[in-house]
């Protein structure tokens, strides 16, 4: 499934926003404006563009970004409505097998986050195993929310560089 | 099924984006972007935060905008993959029951437009029939770019603000 950057540059909108579009997790909105950027001299000059997309949001649409993320080990894990990549993504680091314990642990800090927040924690769920992620969860929910706004936001970065790696190849010739 | 604004108000974010989340198609996050605003004295002042978030975007985010929506009687509508708001509007303006010849002169001004302007073409289908949709969509081919985005958004907004008065009541007390 992997492409190199010259095929990516070469899509017409549609196929760029139907293999793309979810880099940022239902936002395709973000896929479909850096279009007008294209071509990109390499993946990472792509994933600059996403970038710079987002930090030009104003506060409230980097919230909206995040409100658009599911909990972790929520109720659309429970229902089976993630979309792939997240299901995949929290199926790795253990969501989906948590025990009892565990589950009513992350559904309780889930609701403190949000509630003090007004949006859900997000984290790059490939990067930690479950005791990680709710040490984490149980730690951030101390801070401000700015501090949380602008922490989630990197997280949806690092999110998104690891599912564009798993679309574009890496190796190109500049 | 409609709220008052009231009830809108006392939403949590998720509700909130579930139930108004695709009143700009595909576009999630500006409804979750503006819940950031509430409360809403009424519908008007809704629906005036989501045209102000819409106009504070650059202009390659309008252009995404308009690449989230599907083409008038295209592939989405012949595959069955329509969301649910944008195949009643389509079947409401005879979209799906065009004779072969309309359908092909659709198809061929569709492409037409895209190519010229890389994104699609964008009308509140449910103010117009099928007569109508074919003329100004072989009209508005020969805009130039700018004029077109502008226009796009235009409607966007038009279709918005149908989408969200059969969600919430229109009638409040200030």
């Amino acid at each position: 499934m992997n492409m190199d950057i010259a095929t990516v540059n070469a899509l017409p909108y549609e196929d760029f926003v139907d293999i793309l579009g979810n880099v940022v997790e239902k936002c395709p909105i973000i896929t479909a404006a850096v279009w007008s950027g294209r071509p990109f001299l390499s993946l990472a000059v792509l994933e600059a563009a996403i970038s710079e997309f987002i930090d030009a949001l104003p506060e409230s649409g980097k919230e909206g970004i995040l409100r658009c993320h599911p909990d972790l080990a929520g109720r659309d894990l429970q229902s089976g409505s993630l979309t792939r990549e997240s299901h995949e993504e929290q199926a790795g680091s253990g969501m989906g097998a948590l025990n009892s314990g565990e589950a009513s642990r992350m559904a309780r800090l889930n609701q403190e986050y949000k509630e003090r927040f007004g949006f859900p924690f997000v984290i790059c769920a490939r990067m930690h195993d479950k005791e990680n992620i709710l040490r984490q969860l149980s730690a951030r929910c101390q801070n401000e929310r700015a501090v949380e706004r602008a922490r989630g936001i990197e997280e949806v970065k690092k999110i998104c560089h690891l599912r564009l790696q798993s679309l574009v190849l890496t190796d190109n010739k500049l």
